[in-house]
């Protein structure tokens, strides 16, 4: 049968539960290799934060901007070419800063141009917007054709509890502490009250194929699965679902999951990531310096797959979604 | 009797009422001639307006990088060798708002060092400080040692109707269409439930001299004036203030006034501001070009003082400033 569309390379739609980095390569490999219109993101928004008054969705922005090829390639977060002014300017104000404000924190890194997103964002939500769309209209902004979804329009947010400064906003763990203490306990507030994103379950379902991005499986993923109609529709496509481990070798490739996992008595190797997804996931995507734990993984119910997953290069990311759509 | 005091020029103790520019001159002559802890400013906020999230108090800031050295001398607003990288990045997301919102309006203009003043102003009201308690930090992180008094911490704005756009709020009237549209009225929304903020009554109840500067009788000074405890408070220091005419020669140096005035039914000339101020002024200071207008501010009850009110720099600030003060 001849058929007018334009020779797609592959024609599943795939849902995709995201983080930020590893998760913003993942897609990067996807759009290389499927239609944009293919693919849904579904993304974590519970390291979302208001500093100066700014609503910041740091995961989305981490997507779009890696999708748009804006990112900065050796933070790994922010606009490449970006000009610091505006945080720089800050310093002043930090001598009169009273006790117990936060005013004038620098520690979270915010570049001029950046600052445009999070005025758009925060001037919308003011205006009544849905953050579904303003996500929407920041992606078409950049001109990025996939659908990324917030994974709710609730006030959903990660607290870490530490030895050192007790329970903790996420930013203020993984950024401003630089996530080098230690992480005791994770939870996620407003998580029971919370309702999934518009249009998330529905992706969910109807997609062929869900991947888990290789994000950290306890404050990036779960946060989306704390969410008690995603979960129970990622545990209902558990056949179709696809996690790819992020820890390679016994370790994380970026950020604390690594430290994470093992505070969490989870043990940290591919294995014991599968564990840990046992019951939303069917397949498990290891990489090939773990092949000898795919044993492990099968024994833990999930099928595994031995790839290379570490995404240095557009190339190598498309490559590994290439072997998670089973195309190679 | 010999002193320890460090020789002041003068020893009076001056509150000003003060909208932006005209205002920030007539204080940075005033600092030159008197000790700064004499001097308190009282300052117009009905222009104060949120722009993305961002709390902007455009007379303050006016007045605080005037006195600071660091306004930018061309445009009279905003700070010197500042850069625009947010405002232009902002660019991109006008495409995709929506009929109706106002996010990504780049028609208030704000540089990328300045943000930082309005990061700090935003998070410190967040946090529940007073505008009067985050406006003094803020001038005591420029090192400057007046005091400058918001007139309220309540919500009062000014808001103008036109016949091209109907009531618009004061910023939208004054930068978005440069005051180029005509004013048929203006209105102080809040005006009647406003109280003082702390400290302005005092000043004004205790100066020596109270000083109305240069400012825009009706959308600077009006507003101030338009609490009703102010009001009170200076008409009964009326034998001691001093207003000093904004219109010079039948025109306002800088802004819409003289348009204004006229579109209120008041005289454009400072025979007319005279008559505007003669319930709350018992000296209307004019400049020598409207020497022959001398009668006519005398007629309507103030004593005139004639002098050279244009202070295009600080020394002929400096210079007004002595003749207020009765010093030449």
């Amino acid at each position: 049968v001849p058929t007018t569309s334009p020779s797609p390379v592959f024609d599943r739609t795939v849902a995709v539960l995201c983080g930020g980095v590893g998760a913003a390569r993942l897609l990067a490999g996807l759009m290389d290799v499927l239609p944009a219109a293919s693919i849904t993101a579904i993304v974590n928004v519970a390291d979302d934060t208001e500093i100066h008054g700014l609503s910041i969705s740091p995961d989305i922005d981490t997507i779009v901007y890696t999708l748009a090829g804006a990112i900065d390639p050796e933070r790994g977060w922010g606009l490449a070419g970006e000009s610091w002014q505006a945080l720089a300017a800050l310093e002043r104000y930090e001598g009169v800063r009273p006790p117990g404000s936060s005013a004038a924190n620098r520690w979270f890194g915010l570049g001029d141009k950046d600052l445009a997103t999070h005025f758009y964002r925060t001037q919308r939500l003011a205006e009544g917007a849905t953050l579904t769309a303003v996500t929407a209209e920041i992606a078409t902004a950049w001109g990025l054709g996939l659908t990324i979804l917030p994974m709710t329009n609730d006030r959903l947010r990660t607290f870490v509890t530490t030895a050192q400064f007790g329970r903790i906003p996420f930013q203020e763990f993984f950024v401003r502490h630089r996530h080098a203490i230690n992480a005791l306990s994770v939870e996620f507030e407003g998580a029971v009250a919370a309702s999934p994103g518009a249009a998330v379950v529905d992706a969910i379902t109807t997609a062929d194929l869900v991947i888990i991005a290789p994000s950290n499986p306890l404050v990036s993923i779960g946060p989306i699965l704390s969410i008690d109609a995603i979960r129970t529709a990622v545990e209902g496509r558990r056949a179709d679902v696809v996690a790819v481990s992020p820890i390679i070798a016994g370790k994380a490739l970026k950020g604390p999951a690594d430290h994470m996992l093992a505070s969490a008595g989870i043990e940290v190797s591919a294995a014991g990531v599968a564990a840990h997804y046992r019951a939303v996931a069917a397949t498990m995507v290891i990489d090939d310096l773990d092949a000898e734990l795919a044993s492990a993984v099968a024994a833990e119910g999930l099928r595994p797959i031995v790839t290379d997953t570490v995404m240095t290069s557009r190339e190598r990311a498309a490559a590994l979604c290439r072997t998670i759509l089973g195309m190679t």
